[in-house]
């Protein structure tokens, strides 16, 4: 069985030197991000919606107010979605304007959305979820009821029509330009969470939430 | 003259109580971040490509290969993009899984991009981008030359159609769960730059870049 995600669609036609459709890289990719951005089309217009995702097995995973566009646009006009999800890793300061870049870890899906309607899955899924936020949380919350089920559209896609970009390394110049007297290399971009912040309205000390490893 | 970048299109419909639509709040989240989400159709398909932007007075740019589908393809099949900036800022950690969000700055444009040809123009735009990514660089490259100029396509849109969404606050919990025993508030996310990371390829000690005041 084939774990490339290359189809007629992902195809990157654009800078491929640094594409690829392996599908273990791209799901690490999503696993390290929290935020993807779904893009949509109403009446021939794109839309694009900054969201939480999560992932299951192959099935990447968002959730929304149940008549919000992002999770029943797709539904009500099927089409296939548009997503990408990117982390920003650090600036390439090259010798040239020209080859200044970003490194950064990209995947970009296509998918139908499919409605989860059954409750129950519903609930194991926000489970994953919110483990995927705040390990462990879960069981110390006042338990969901089923309103908010109900109120909270779940849809998912298939990982199996993607790409992958990357970069990850020094800049590269013009073999002419290397003895250029600036500067050249990688600015990190770092990210960490902070101290947590206690909502004022608490006054009881309870233990301070795990913080997740995506960012 | 309104500052209000409301439009039909523009209008949020979910969540309105946390949408604007004003300027001078759009281009502040505009000029803090680095990247933004290019949202189009081709042949009716959504595509979403990460990219970084720049903005000059009411004009917001971004660039890529002359060939690209987020420059080119806007230009060959002349529409409105969406696009997203966004910044994630914390975890917002309720008592409850429904009331659970994120804090974050985001802003969604819409317009038809305008090619620029002007070589000058160009290159005075290039150097705007590269003072936001590496102030007072500029001046120390490799000048650019004009097949760079040709081989890079520049755009832009107006902006004159946008919302913007933000949330930097503690939970909202239902009045009855503010006592359930868990922890609750928020959990910054925080960026910075790292140390530079010199070209490997670089023998000479130069002075390091600032870093930018956008993430």
């Amino acid at each position: 069985m084939s774990d490339s995600l290359e189809t007629p669609l992902s195809k990157v036609k654009r800078g491929p030197n640094r594409a690829q459709y392996d599908k273990k890289t791209a799901l690490e990719i999503i696993d390290a991000a929290l935020m993807c951005h779904v893009a949509q089309t109403k009446n021939g217009q794109a839309f694009v919606t900054p969201t939480c995702h999560w992932r299951e097995g192959d099935y990447f995973y968002w959730h929304a107010h149940s008549k919000a566009r992002n999770v029943k646009g797709p539904i009500d006009e099927p089409q296939k979605v548009c997503i990408n999800i990117s982390l920003l890793d650090g600036l390439v300061l090259a010798r040239s304007a020209m080859h200044h870049s970003v490194n950064y870890r990209s995947v970009t899906l296509f998918g139908v959305p499919e409605l989860i309607e059954d409750k129950d899955e519903k609930v194991r899924q926000f489970k994953i979820f919110l483990d995927k936020v705040s390990p462990g949380r879960w069981e110390q919350l006042r338990p969901i009821n089923d309103n908010e089920v109900k109120a909270t559209g779940l849809v998912r896609i298939k990982i199996e029509e993607a790409s992958v970009k990357f970069r990850g390394e020094p800049p590269r110049d013009d073999p002419e330009d290397y003895n250029w007297p600036v500067w050249a290399g990688v600015v990190p971009l770092e990210r960490q969470w902070g101290e947590c912040q206690q909502d004022p309205k608490q006054n009881t000390v309870h233990d301070t939430p795990h913080s997740p490893n995506a960012f």
